[in-house]
């Protein structure tokens, strides 16, 4: 005779009905480490003049890809070795580190939405044929969340609103000042950073919820 | 003739004043880096029967100091070298890193309130004198607040209440989840750890308030 707690079971189905309700609902987490984005021209400083970059694999927004190629990045106090390149090549070249890595590399990197980099600190590259000296390109991204136009559209949101995001578990956390960058070309996605990421206890693929607009 | 826009100058008054007063109200917030506390017994084995920790500065918490002595703590994927060891001895030896350490170390630190290692990963650590395998002491510190008993009676806090932290700028966060622990040892302080300052902008003797018990 196996004893049944009825009260302990519909707690049980609650909790995994509330899980499912937030796999359903909740925006996926992508975590991004340290990487950078190249322009043509660095690209050809550093690898060659008419080099292109080979895809190692898709990232999940549409278009965007890890490349094989890696690069070195050196600051005053200290360098990162192989920083995977991300393609495709764009009009200005970015680093994107956490403030963790600037404290290794002895650049205090500012929070910025990607594309902005005026005023911002530089960096050595070296790739396998040249070296550059960037003096500005270095961001800590400002964590936001890539929406499509029609659940934009569903919900509410507007592209730069600022939103604020719920996390769970013992290292819950509301972020805020979330942005919001909508376009037809993204797939539904937060992406944080490894600090953000650590500091919450988030993994790839988690869920979290938006509590405010 | 200056020209005075009035209602410029109360805003900014009205702003020094908020700034004032969360500065007299606000927790004072510590950033640990990673550290390790040692028994008399690790002591010993590490460097020499009999050692006693030379102070090199005092902490913020009553009788805690940073010893002048470090150890090197080593994972299965890599080693940290000048780990700081915080005084005075404890009854066990715990090993304090984030999680971003624990990545390099091949470890993956369990939150937890300090002094609780049960089920805890171990490290490898290594003094002048000797090398010792821990089995267990690892964790990353529950963020938490030291409170002194005045203080925690005069605002209705008791020890091991869980509450949450706001923090202001761009990368404005609440902090759930926050520890509670008042003694008469303790000065009024917020300890976090890398990841959590990284993530959240903040700095030693930075202020939170506390937004909800």
């Amino acid at each position: 005779m196996i004893q049944i707690d009825k009260a302990l079971i519909e707690k049980i189905t609650e909790e995994v009905k509330r899980q499912i309700k937030k796999y359903e609902t909740g925006i996926p987490v992508g975590v991004s480490n340290r990487h950078i984005h190249l322009s043509h021209e660095d690209l050809y400083k550093l690898f060659g003049n008419g080099y292109e970059l080979t895809k190692y694999k898709d990232l999940s927004q549409p278009g965007q890809f890890a490349a094989k190629e890696t690069v070195s990045i050196e600051g005053p106090k200290g360098s990162f070795k192989k920083v995977r390149i991300l393609g495709p090549v764009r009009k200005d070249t970015q680093i994107e580190i956490s403030v963790s890595d600037g404290f290794k590399l002895g650049i205090t990197p500012i929070v910025r939405e990607s594309g902005n980099i005026g005023d911002t600190p530089g960096v050595i590259i070296k790739g396998p044929k040249g070296r550059i000296v960037k003096n500005k390109g270095v961001i800590a991204a400002l964590r936001h969340i890539h929406m499509p136009v029609d659940y934009a559209r569903e919900h509410g949101f507007n592209n730069g609103d600022m939103v604020t995001v719920i996390t769970e578990g013992i290292r819950k956390t509301a972020f805020y000042n979330v942005l919001i960058r909508v376009s037809d070309k993204y797939n539904l996605e937060m992406h944080i950073d490894m600090d953000e990421a650590n500091s919450s206890g988030l993994k790839n693929g988690d869920r979290v919820e938006i509590v405010k607009k």
